[in-house]
């Protein structure tokens, strides 16, 4: 599978300095792109619909940082030109006015939105028919699965996901490949369907830390490409010792004490981090602070098209709209405290390591795997970046989350390009 | 104007006991309702379309505590039934495919959507044709002109709308209707275009604070209305002084002292707050955090249709695509910072009353008049509650805000109806 489709087919920063420098033109990488995804995604699934030919000649004749960069999006995110369909038949055939805030400014930078990646239905847990390009029985896990799925199987260099428990790190860890949550709100989510509104967060898919710098950079404005230092000297890494790890394999623990042999290895100091119990807490409220909004911001698809949306996300607000507001007011304030605690670790460590996964991706295209290493970062905000290029028993790919203080995104983007560097030698 | 447009045509807690009663129908509300549109509206222009026959038919037969109670909700709130245009020719006939969150819930309290009123362009400053009722040579205020102006011509009980700097506190002053800004958050924003994500607050208008209360308990399930006190006795008031107070007329500072002695009256201890620093600087931010987000909330519209946007949405607009990250990211800190300021505030007194605007409403219909008075308390999140009854000199109508701590909304609504209460003795 890894030589079918090698990452090294579409990486952002080759494609960037090909198109700066004269060598390649933004006709050409789109063209290529297209022939990578009619190659590949036969079996993948990744896609769900290209863009039309005069939205592509457009991007073809665009200028900007992200010329001929051809973006997959998860298709929650509102487009102009191609339908959005939040993976759901109530929304089958929607096409809407604007396109979402990411996907503007994106183009806005230059990029290409090739097409549409698959997502499960309003980006929760029914999975879709894509399968994991390393191992077509496996899941590449979601909920953006498409969008982690295009970007390993190497048809576009950067795709556009959102997690509002794991649904970035997770399925990038999954695929191999790099996945970037954000500090909460660096990117917009206008335009994104909204299943959490204090928990969904925009994420991006590409090959290398390094690459979701470069995009993120030039997407935002903002200096989030700082240089990648060559070594860890000076560097305190904490391993976070979570109260769940009895859940995560042993394949996936290896893999994280390799990336801290790494990082030591490379001049840094690794510092044991015990879970606060404020932590374990904040943790155990993701579910509720979930479910509480999920039922107001889907109350019109919940309670009008019931029968018609998946058992899975019909299962969580069934459970979900027994909640009264008391249960969310008190998991918001253990957020809160969360939050708090959350910052207070990063006063010892610069960053911390920690499984992006409980292990490998299942082998089922029936579940999209589990969110229960991912979803405290996404309630605290911080920034989480996966680091790929570790692998399990079989082969499969195993992903390692470096964790930031929140609005530290340019640090957890430069220490984890490090430590793919690495991982993975140029 | 006041005895051909009252308020007493749509009260919302006589209609509930009415309906609840059965001395009343919903049916017979709604076609109540519909008969006052037909009479009022002509001349104050605050519906842009009613709903259709069957929509309304349906919540003829509709049960819950709403049944009966009439809605007329701005036109930036998503309905599956309506045409939903944000005030825009670029949303022009846009129909989406699901309610909006609050809508969605007030429709499973019972109540009857009955129609779309007028909204500024994308919720900001360019002015509908709608007139005040209270004298329509005179602004109703904006961004929610229509849904104050519904409420206080008698149309409906319950309207819609939302604030991102004074768009709620300010049009129920102007038109003498009570106007609820909850705390940030409480009510959901899914469904309702984004200008500020950070700001854009749901918002509702009623007669009286009591109506606001009860309509906010139905659609929430919250225990938003407390019992109203018979008298102030053991409350302490804080009377607001801000750095720019200067700026607000005589007769609005005459009604908020007004305010300030029937409380004092009525048992309350008063007490001067001079405005922390912290304060003043947050409401100096309020527009860089405001204008930048909505750069990127609006970007496709921005860049893809600027020639047919209001001129002062889009001059709003192009002031801020100059603002730096950095820029925005210390916006953002002062108004963390501010937060806390606001909160420390409450630590001395329960509420706090302010001008809900610089005066009564301008006499003209080229501008919503000024947010000055509300933009801080949108930026910080406080619940505010506008209490009508005052007039200035020439009989028009002046509201003053009572303002709580963030997620005490049910203080703020019970004392803004005694205040209510002292003002307008029933």
């Amino acid at each position: 599978m890894l030589d079918r489709h090698p990452i090294a087919a579409a990486s952002l920063r080759d494609i960037v300095a090909a198109v700066s420098s004269g060598r390649s033109t933004p006709e050409r990488e789109i063209a290529a792109a297209k022939e990578r995804v009619a190659a590949a995604d036969g079996e993948i699934g990744a896609f769900l619909r290209l863009a039309p030919e005069a939205s592509l000649a457009a991007a073809s004749a665009a200028s900007g940082p992200l010329a001929g960069v051809t973006i997959g999006v998860k298709d929650i995110y509102d487009t102009r030109d191609m339908a959005t369909e939040h993976g759901s038949p109530v929304y089958r055939g929607y096409r809407p006015v604007a396109d979402a805030a990411l996907v503007s400014m994106a183009r806005l930078a230059g990029a290409a939105i090739l097409g549409k990646t698959t997502t499960t239905e309003f980006a929760s847990l029914d999975p879709t028919p894509t399968r994991n390009p390393r191992n077509l029985s496996h899941t590449p896990g979601g909920s953006s699965s498409g969008s982690a799925a295009a970007v390993a199987a190497g048809m576009v260099p950067l795709a556009f996901g959102s997690q509002t428990g794991g649904s970035v790190i997770r399925p990038a860890s999954f695929c191999g490949v790099a996945g970037y949550k954000p500090s909460f709100r660096l990117l917009p989510t206008v335009g994104m369907k909204t299943f959490s509104y204090t928990l969904d967060t925009a994420g991006l898919f590409a090959a290398t830390a390094g690459d979701l710098a470069v995009a993120a950079k030039a997407i935002t404005g903002r200096d989030l490409a700082a240089p990648v230092p060559a070594d860890a000297a000076g560097l305190t890494v904490g391993l976070y010792r979570s109260s769940v790890d009895f859940e995560v394999r042993p394949e996936m623990l290896a893999a994280v004490e390799e990336a801290a042999r790494l990082m030591e290895g490379a001049g840094a100091r690794i510092v044991e981090l015990e879970e606060p119990a404020a932590l374990a807490e904040a943790r155990a409220s993701h579910g509720i602070v979930q479910g509480f909004e999920a039922v107001m911001a889907l109350s019109d698809e919940y309670r009008n098209h019931h029968d018609e949306i998946g058992p899975m996300v019909a299962a969580i607000l069934d459970d979900a709209a027994r909640l009264e507001p008391a249960a969310y007011d008190a998991a918001r304030r253990a957020a809160r405290v969360g939050r708090k605690a959350a910052s207070a670790l990063f006063e010892s460590v610069d960053v911390i390591l920690a499984p992006s996964a409980l292990g490998a991706a299942p082998v089922t295209l029936a579940s999209t795997g589990d969110a229960m290493m991912n979803k405290l970062w996404t309630l605290t905000g911080n920034p989480v970046v996966n680091v790929p290029g570790f692998a399990g028993e079989e082969g499969l790919p195993l992903g390692v989350s470096v964790i930031a203080r929140f609005g530290r995104d340019a640090r957890a983007l430069a220490i984890a390009a490090l430590l793919q560097n690495l991982v993975t030698p140029q």
